[in-house]
C-alpha cells in the first residue's frame, strides 16, 4: 500500500461508528473542507447527485428525529451535527455543464426510473467518499438507514426532487464510544473470486 | 483536516480515472491488501453485500467485453485487471453472524424488493470505499457503468444471486492518462444547505 499506516488507521482500521459524541460543535468550515476533498471522487458520467442538509437548529433537529427509528432518536438528538444525505433525482439537468463530452447525456436520463436508480447508486458511492472524508477530518461518522424515508422526504423535500439515502451524525467521539467491539468482517475468500 | 496533504492528494486531489494503463499486472496480494483495509468501512447493519469477480483469463475477459458499451470495450480488453463489482442479493443469509445484536435481522430482509434496494445501496457505498482503497495502493481505478447489466448478469451470475453494480479497470496509469483535464465539480453551495 502506498498510503502510510497512520492514514490507513485513521480512515479505516481505527475509525469506528460512534454512538456518543463529545459536546463540541462541528463548524461549517470543517464540512466545507471535507466536501472540498471528497468532491473529487468519481461518479458515473460525473453526475454528482449527492445533496446534503446540515440539521443544526433545535426545531429542525426535532423535525428530523420524528422520522428516525426509536433506537436512533436519542443519539440523533444528542449529536453535535446531523446531516441528511440525499439524491437529487433531477441531477441530469446539470449534465450539459458537468459532462460536456456527451451532448445527449441529459436525454439519456429522461426516463424517471433509470434516473432514480442512477441517482441513488451514485449518491451511495459519494456517501462512501463522504464517510472517508469525515474521518479524514479527524471526526467520527455515524451513518444510519434507520428512518422512514417516505415521511422524512415529505417533511424535508416536499417538492419530491430530493430523496434521502442516509442520515449521519457527525462529531468527535466520546471516550470509549462505541463500547462494543467491531463487528465481524467477511473474509477475502467470501467476497472475491477469479475467472 | 487530520489526514495529511500527501494522503489527501493520493486519494482524492491527484487521483484520476485512468483510461490507459501500464502493462504491469496487479497481483492478487495487492487486491487482498486493499480489501483488508476497506472491509472496515461501515455498511447498514453490517450487511457487507459487495462481491467481486477478478476477470483475468483471456476467455473471461472476452466474455466480459461482450456486455460492455462500445467505448468501454478496447480499454477493458487492454487493462491489466478488470473487476466486476456486484451486490449479493442474498446477503441477509449471513446477518445472524454479521449482526448478532438483532436476532431478527435476517427476517427484516425477507421481502425481495427491500433486500435488493439495500444490497444495491450498500454495495455502492462499499464501491466508494473500494475506489479509495485502490488509490491507497497507488493504483488507478477506472469504474464504469457503461455495460448491459441484464446480459452481463446472465453471463456471469446465471443463478441470479449476484447483480453487477460496476465494472472497474485497475492498474498503474500510463503517463499522462487521462489526457483530458478533470471534469468540473459542484460548488459547496450547490450541494449543502443548513436548516
Amino acid at each position: 500500500m502506498k498510503l502510510d499506516k497512520k492514514a490507513q488507521d485513521l480512515l479505516f482500521r481505527h475509525a469506528r461508528t460512534a454512538t456518543v459524541f463529545q459536546d463540541t460543535s462541528v463548524p461549517e468550515e470543517q464540512i466545507q473542507a471535507i466536501y472540498d476533498l471528497v468532491k473529487h471522487g468519481p461518479t458515473s458520467m460525473n453526475q454528482q447527485p449527492l445533496r446534503a442538509v446540515l440539521v443544526r437548529s433545535t426545531e429542525a433537529r426535532e423535525r428530523l428525529v420524528r422520522h428516525m427509528f426509536d433506537n436512533n432518536k436519542p443519539k440523533t438528538l444528542a449529536a453535535p451535527l446531523s446531516i441528511i444525505l440525499a439524491a437529487d433525482l433531477e441531477f441530469h439537468q446539470k449534465l450539459p455543464e458537468l459532462f460536456p463530452a456527451v451532448p445527449h447525456a441529459k436525454e439519456m436520463f429522461s426516463e424517471p426510473a433509470i434516473r432514480t436508480a442512477s441517482a441513488t447508486m451514485n449518491t451511495a458511492i459519494q456517501l462512501g467518499y463522504f464517510i472517508v472524508g469525515v474521518r479524514a477530518a479527524g471526526l467520527a461518522a455515524a451513518p444510519m438507514s434507520g428512518f422512514d424515508p417516505k415521511t422524512l422526504n415529505a417533511e424535508f423535500f416536499p417538492d419530491g426532487r430530493l430523496a434521502a439515502v442516509a442520515v449521519m451524525n457527525v462529531g468527535i467521539p466520546a471516550d470509549g464510544s462505541p463500547a462494543h467491539p467491531r463487528l465481524p468482517r467477511l473474509a477475502y475468500e467470501d467476497v472475491f473470486t477469479t475467472v
